[in-house]
């Protein structure tokens, strides 16, 4: 048994120390720079590159290798909040506990601070990594950017703007969670798992366990934008009834949606018990997912 | 000799039967898929993938193998050009001959179709390439990140943002033209120079060249604003000096930037018969970019 909470306080501190200073310019660019490290550097719970970071150690891969590419996963994370915190999508002016990106640096260096991060995550992941071969590597920048583009999380959101304020059906709400969410938590596992030389199997059963904690974590999200408040969660809480977005909790209720949460967890570590796979690490993520819902 | 508007012509054939059909899906995101070719398959002049092909083809590459590559160059070009024209940044209506992406699918899906762009550029270009060894595909990615990100384009494009309407340097100038224009096409230069094994002397002198085209196409872009029709350009005419833009032709007149560009162009001229690269190709392109001004 491992003190989860300690866990993930260590891969925290650890990106942190990766992150600061990583992006700094000699140039004329300043202003956009500080946006970048703006939403970079405010305080998140770093889920993704955590799990990156999990999986790797599950395999016995040592922390300080991975830690450009989970750099490069919080990348992404962070440029899809900046964009979609923009006034022509979501329009939100409260971020992980501070204001969002364009309230304090316009609009235009916003889009471009977003822009800037998503690029910046595939240079990083291009820069050759020790004890991994290109090829790898290679496979691994396919994956982050089919999981974050128009096929994984760009699509989601996609649908999820078109749907809101609709009507929407139960399959819209699937889709739009599997991609707009669970993909790039699963790139994570995915990339995580490429730093050992596992074999197809292994690597199909982390995959599989990661789609499921992608959409069991947006179940449980849905259901604490309705019970949680504004403080607790670092950005505006109630938004999405507001919004009339599409989530679970609308078309199948609060509860029903924790026990489909509860459901899709156990799918994701049954493929791990299948394949032998016997992690502390992801077993107490999963255990950390479902229990912000209550 | 060869006829440059007829092999402008070939490449761009070849790129558009690429780009046909590439992006596609038979999920929901159909929207976001229309609004990315909407723009990916508009007529553009191509120029950076183009540019990209010669290169190879000065070295006796087959065009087949790297059209993955320039597609993945054109699609950085074309996200960047719909974001530009969004409202936040140059609010633009008018892009090759047609109205912008935002006019036709609203802010929030052209936003997403841009990063969708972005992202399935790197996609692209982490295909594996035949007889290509990976860790120089890498290199290649590496190249495509910094020249397109905020150390090259969106760097160039946040100081135009932040400096228009205001009242800037020449420095100030020269940086933008650098870093949002010259950057992209250096790189389009740079990229085509990794699928032949040439030595670091030559692949320098390719880049000088890439640089200095890049900057002239700008210098000359510059001219084109003020002399040119909407007609001719395929989008609106006038509209640097209008917004207040910093150009070339504000701080040193039309005739001064007509020199500075053929000059720059000497300059990469230079490069090239240093290393002894004679290609008819890149000496073609070089008169064709200068034959616009005029």
């Amino acid at each position: 048994m491992i003190d989860m909470g300690s866990y993930l306080e260590f891969c925290k501190t650890e990106l942190q120390a990766y992150l600061q200073g990583l992006l700094h310019t000699d140039g004329l660019a300043t202003r956009l720079y500080e946006a970048m490290n703006y939403s970079l550097m405010a305080d998140g719970k770093r889920l993704r590159p955590a799990l990156l970071m999990a999986t790797a150690q599950t395999f016995g891969v040592e922390l300080q290798r991975v830690l450009p590419a989970a750099a490069a996963l919080e990348m992404i994370h962070c440029y899809s909040l900046i964009h979609d915190d923009l006034p022509c999508m979501d329009d939100d002016s409260l971020r992980r506990g501070q204001p969002t990106n364009h309230v304090v640096f316009g609009e235009a260096i916003a889009l471009l601070a977003g822009d800037g991060l998503l690029t910046e995550a595939f240079a990083l992941l291009a820069r050759p990594i020790p004890e991994v071969p290109a090829e790898r590597q290679l496979r691994m920048i396919q994956i982050l950017a089919s999981r974050a583009g128009a096929d994984g999380m760009v699509g989601g959101q996609a649908v999820d703007v078109e749907r809101t304020g609709g009507q929407g059906t139960l399959t819209d709400v699937q889709f739009i969670h599997l991609h707009k969410t669970a993909r790039l938590i699963q790139a994570a596992v995915e990339i995580g798992s490429l730093f050992p030389d596992l074999d197809e199997k292994a690597q199909e059963a982390l995959s599989t366990y990661g789609e499921a904690l992608g959409l069991a974590f947006q179940m449980v999200d849905d259901v604490l934008d309705v019970v949680g408040s504004t403080s607790e969660l670092g950005k505006t809480a109630g938004k999405d009834e507001a919004e009339g977005k599409l989530t679970y909790p609308r078309f199948i209720g609060i509860e029903e949606t924790r026990r489909l949460a509860e459901e899709t967890i156990a799918r994701g570590q049954e493929a791990l018990h299948r394949c032998g796979i016997h992690s502390p690490y992801l077993a107490e993520l999963q255990s950390l997912v479902l229990v912000r819902s209550h």
